[in-house]
């Protein structure tokens, strides 16, 4: 049985992206990344999900000593939906700039120990749940990043030399977060064990981007958020 | 004054780059990884070759759980140049193919986080000692892949879409061992602080490849290796 390593945060687009990979037919072995993320909610709902999806999981911890990064920074403010509209603070979605809750290099490096932890187990690919529409901020969920990424992977791997390159799968990357919600309705992810908001409350805020994006999907998809999102 | 982020071993190439980095008038500041080494000799040695630069350091813990390499694992036998010679073994030197010391990887991954440190801190390139002469065995050391990777720095980053993508500079790619000796030499570099055995006994085995191109470097150069390893 062809493997698989599958990038799970927690959030919603990786836990489509997983039940996306075991469709295709492969083995999964989710990793998942402790980053010192502002709260832990998203990687006890990523150890959830592969769980429910009966999937092999690895806990990688890696650190940013260096922050650089409104979601590893607990006293940064990240950027909501309310103060993209008043225009107080910059939006990327409103200017088109790398928002404030970029980590510098992140994919990166969750590629890099993917990368590494597949070569390891003699995986065929990894999956990613990366997409462009909502996130256009963030340079390293574009095309063009993945098809540098892959170059990287022909060159410098074992796997590569060899021939036979670890495949970079991006099945999310072209969707809206609606139709990415609609994909993982079909796939029967279990969108409540999901988290989102970038804060770490008992309830997810409903003002961040994560959760204003989140919402809007829902509503897109014409799915019930209430039915979907455990509270 | 311009910064650079400098990949520190504790082995002989990366002194050398740290040095070769100094000169070129960079505010040097070194990353050195505890990746589960079979030893702690080279990272002792990197904070001691950091300390006598004169340069701020940085250690990082990561960790490969999956193992996948004979550096990372205790119980594996890494290649020597006894084995070599005698073809019990397959040692990359005379058969071509990857070395069981190729971890899987892991010039990817410590760029990547390299590259993060470097963004965070408005550093404006990474050095790196990677040469292909006497290891074209590992991927990750050749010119290929380092172009590879500045196009995932290019499009990847906020410096690469910002059109200042941190530079990734391989000061000793096209030397050889005794090259790099002879520009270290020049340099002032502290010879006699670097690790460069795969072993982590209190001498240096002197059989192991990076032992034997040490020292077959040290007498091509016509410098006195004696003089030049503490012992």
């Amino acid at each position: 049985m062809k493997k698989a390593v599958v990038l799970l945060s927690g959030g919603l687009d990786s836990a489509v992206t997983l039940f996306a990979a075991k469709k295709q037919g492969f083995k999964c072995f989710c990793l998942i990344f402790d980053y010192g993320q502002r709260h832990k909610k998203e990687i006890n709902a990523a150890k959830k999900i592969a769980g429910l999806a009966r999937c092999h999981y690895q806990l990688l911890k890696i650190s940013f000593p260096w922050k650089g990064s409104a979601l590893l920074d607990k006293k940064a403010s990240v950027v909501t939906r309310s103060s993209c509209l008043s225009g107080r603070q910059a939006g990327h979605r409103v200017t088109g700039k790398i928002p404030a809750t970029y980590v510098p290099a992140r994919n990166i490096i969750f590629l890099s120990h993917a990368l590494s932890y597949a070569e390891a187990i003699g995986a065929s690919a990894i999956f990613i749940g990366a997409h462009t529409e909502d996130y256009s901020g963030y340079p390293d969920c574009r095309t063009d990043f993945f098809q540098a990424f892959r170059k990287v992977v022909i060159s410098g791997t074992k796997s590569g030399v060899e021939k036979r390159p670890v495949k970079i799968i991006t099945p999310l990357i072209n969707k809206s977060k609606a139709g990415i919600i609609r994909l993982g309705y079909r796939l029967g992810v279990p969108f409540s064990s999901t988290w989102s908001c970038y804060h770490g409350g008992r309830n997810p805020c409903g003002t961040c981007d994560s959760c204003y994006f989140r919402a809007k999907g829902f509503r897109e998809a014409r799915i019930s958020p209430e039915d979907k999102y455990e509270r």
